[in-house]
């Protein structure tokens, strides 16, 4: 029987929990130890049948830490390393800063849609993974991929928008293309999905991910405006390409319906009110979701 | 009277230690708790005089988790940061990756050398450092800058090479010029240097930082073949622009007849024995020198 296992090596957005520059109330709590709430790091996920190779899914610019501590992606010889192979669901800073960090002549797999295949050799830094040990591949929509023995994985276009840095003015928002992607993983009888960035939800979206074993969604904020009334920024959720887990048209509304096994919020922005208890992490648990944390594990069996 | 103070961000060279695909002794103690080995970040120095404003010098990949394990750089503020400016003195991944990190809007002033900075311009990834907020600065060699108030600060070019993921086909050794830079800090009666690579000691620099108060100096490896012993990587210190700690060109001849008030050792690579209790590290001791660590304070007063 084929079980797959899953680690979030990172549950924070971009900037991850504290921000470098920022005291909210979550960045604050998150650097007082008697606070209860931990830092978080940048958004990854770690995909694994056999616990022994693994895929990773966004190379946050956290990376170096989440392996250091997560035992499972230690090397087990001198040089080496449990990761087969990195997939990128988009081209944003938390998504792929990480590639530099994964250097030293190590072979993997890394897996990119040829528009973000792009932003990498468009910017000379990430010559950094010699092509002699790091094998490019190029992932199309809807094929069929395999990031390790036994996963079948397909990737997905979802409602986004281009990264931030290569934005010209005001970005197209909610556009369908190989810019932002989500994941499906196929094992045996299991089904599961992996979107962190998502700015809308629509039926053909509910439809596809319906009955799944398990969701990680995208989490980012609790209400659009959230990050203008914090004071910690100027944009809304749906500027920065990410629709709310609360309203009529948020997340937990449009997934609470769906039959799906396991419902988790990953991606989530340092000024969500959820990384805290409260009503608002109450009504995610109360809708039978929760809100993943770094080091979270989920098997399938 | 003008103090001087310097916390060593990270101690580590590039890749930090551990490595996250190396087991080597060093590697593997440094994730073992109960070696008494910690881990230590990639190459950055914070520098300030009131405690209160700081220049960081070389923006590591680990610069998140460096500020989180900093207090005096946390935020004072909803949305602030005690960072005035940062400070690049080559362009290799270990000093530039963590530029990444400090965007959220926040203003600073970046200081590089022209040739430092058209390796950012040449990388779009690096707009995330919105130009309304990041103040881009260019120095000189030899000219003097102020990276904060009251630090006078003068930059040299020391032997070097390009980085890394620049290089094409062998590149020229011991290259003085604007790739690799040393830096000296005056500030009242006070000379100190950070020197985080440097390929040889020629009569020109000895002479240099002869007397100073203090000085970091490039500690990256023992014995120049140490990563072939090691069986870490097939380059000598020398091939990475990296002279050693040890033999009679190595540093600690060089620098133990320079009447300097202290010399610590930074940006030491994984594989460098004086991470350990040993004869390396005694050595080391014995000359009256230090080997760095994350979150060492050093003040001149």
């Amino acid at each position: 029987m084929t079980s797959l296992r899953f680690i979030v090596l990172g549950a924070a957005a971009g900037g991850g929990l504290p921000q470098w520059n920022c005291n909210c109330a979550n960045c604050a709590a998150a650097r007082d130890p008697s606070s209860g709430l931990k830092p978080q790091t940048q958004s990854s996920l770690a995909v694994s049948v056999d616990g022994e190779r693994w895929a990773v899914f966004n190379a946050s610019p956290d990376i170096r830490q989440q392996i250091l501590q997560t035992p499972a992606l230690h090397p087990k010889a001198l040089r080496h390393s449990p990761i087969e192979s990195i997939v990128i669901t988009n081209a944003d800073v938390d998504h792929i800063g990480g590639l530099l960090t994964v250097r030293e002549k190590q072979p993997f797999s890394l897996y990119t849609t040829s528009a973000i295949g792009r932003v990498l050799d468009d910017n000379p830094i990430f010559r950094v993974l010699d092509p002699d040990h790091v094998r490019r591949r190029t992932i199309r929509l809807d094929e069929q991929f395999e990031p390790l023995a036994g996963v079948e994985a397909r990737i997905f276009a979802v409602p986004g928008k281009v990264a931030l840095f290569l934005e010209e003015g005001e970005p197209e928002l909610g556009l369908e293309g190989e810019q932002t992607i989500g994941i499906e993983f196929l094992a045996g009888e299991k089904r599961a999905y992996y979107i962190p960035g998502c700015a809308t939800l629509p039926d053909w979206l509910t439809e596809r991910i319906r009955g799944a074993d398990l969701v990680f969604f995208d989490g980012t904020v609790f209400t659009d405006d959230e990050m203008i009334t914090a004071g910690t920024g100027i944009k809304t959720g749906q500027r920065m390409g990410h629709m709310a887990i609360s309203g009529e048209d948020g997340s937990l509304a449009r997934l609470a319906s769906l039959d799906i096994g396991r419902l988790i919020y990953v991606h989530i922005n340092n000024t969500n009110p959820v990384w805290r208890n409260g009503p608002e992490r109450a009504a995610v648990e109360a809708a039978g979701m929760a809100v993943a944390h770094d080091g979270m594990e989920i098997s399938l069996d």
